[in-house]
């Protein structure tokens, strides 16, 4: 790992000693990796991510992210659980902020572990805004995000240049904050990709209405995929006008994408 | 490695063998892992990866991955290069294609690298489908798109609550034979979310004429980024209207990312 991780370097930490105005008495607070732990699978966290949390002084964990990366640590790497389900906060982000702070004022390396692509749905702008505001150094290691393995799992690509030229990902949760709804019904105009909608089952009525009004086909076939790369992922398949029946009779719960296109 | 692999299992290859109705012959003909390598930087490949690739007993490899990584194989380890940049065609498709049935045949276990995610943009699904037809046992490993690594490394995220609830990846090229051209216009009348163009350098004249036209603003934020997680990477940044000539003036050349919004 040193090797390779001091040979090429990584930009982005660079950026942050030279932009963060690090002070002396910061420069030995260590460093905070913003880690993503991909889709379930423990296999599919990076090597940098895998190593940087096996050499790392604390662990500070979001709830999914593949429990044996954690697990299997030395028993001398402090773990720290801040896992929050949508609708049940079990710690507020600036808890988990202060945390990171404090860990990283006692000179610390600390992973920030979190569940699939840090930089998708992943809330890791916040995160490191925070972490730049108060100099402490950091870096995003990217992950793998669950619609590339929920799709290699289920034996498709995500784009195809026989018959998909664009992917999107897609919230199906609408934040209350929200200043940038999903245009749903623009969407359902869009031919030629690939669709894929996170935390949408919830929502699946609301998004499936819109994308039809916006014109898109009925017959669209739609494929919904719970626990994605697990190896006991299940997937319900439709046409759009028959997914949210059908996955109601599945018993379909999150989290699961939902595979337009 | 074995132990995560095993007890956890990947339900891709399970269902491979079943589906592809493997003889007696062909179960003795070895397997093909179809690993994305990730964006540039070595420690971006997947630790699945990493540990296939080094327990492997040849490697078939692209131009657009980490050479590092097949460098630094034991000596042991066939390599086979079947690199086809843009316009230079190496090998035809149908040669790795037979290359791989051969490697399959004398009972080797195979990892077909590939630049970035095989699931985007990687044509995974073709090499995949020959594999199937065949009979070959196969699996394919996701990787890090490189929009993920190069977002990283600048310090934005893809989504952002606040501002995105949605990110596109689209292809700039434009397939001979595309049945299914990136609809630019309509993707310039979509609000809220952020647009990566792969590949879209050569034609960044023809692409931005086309959102303008849909209505995107001139004033659109636009970075272009080479060499994405490689420790060199270049942005240029400039609204939509002026992205073309600052581009041409910075001598940007493939491969880049252009990031829009």
């Amino acid at each position: 790992l040193k090797m390779q991780f001091m040979r090429i370097g990584w930009s982005g930490l660079k950026e942050t000693k030279k932009e963060g105005k690090v002070t002396d008495k910061q420069q030995k607070n260590g460093i905070i990796y913003l880690v993503g732990s991909g889709p379930g699978h423990p296999g599919l966290i990076t090597k940098l991510g895998y190593d940087l949390l096996n050499t790392s002084d604390a662990v500070v964990y979001d709830d999914l992210i593949p429990i044996e990366l954690v697990v299997a640590l030395p028993e001398s790497i402090k773990r720290y659980y801040v896992g929050k389900r949508a609708g049940h906060h079990s710690k507020p982000q600036n808890e988990t902020n202060d945390l990171l702070c404090d860990l990283a004022g006692k000179g610390l390396t600390v992973v920030r572990l979190k569940g699939g692509d840090p930089m998708v749905f992943g809330r890791v702008a916040e995160e490191a805004a925070y972490l730049k505001e108060k100099g402490i150094p950091h870096q995003i290691i990217p992950g793998i995000t669950s619609a590339s393995a929920a799709a290699a799992d289920a034996g498709f690509s995500l784009t195809d240049r026989r018959n998909a030229s664009w992917v999107m990902l897609a919230t199906g949760r609408e934040a209350k904050s929200a200043s940038a709804p999903v245009p749903w019904e623009d969407v359902g105009k869009l031919d030629g990709g690939t669709i894929v909608v996170y935390m949408g089952v919830k929502d699946m009525e609301r998004i499936v209405k819109s994308l039809l009004e916006g014109g898109m086909s009925p017959d669209k076939p739609i494929a919904v995929i719970q626990n994605a790369s697990t190896g006991i992922h299940q997937t319900v398949r439709a046409p759009l006008s028959k997914i949210v029946a059908r996955c109601q009779d599945a018993n379909v719960v999150a989290p699961a994408l939902i595979f337009i296109g």
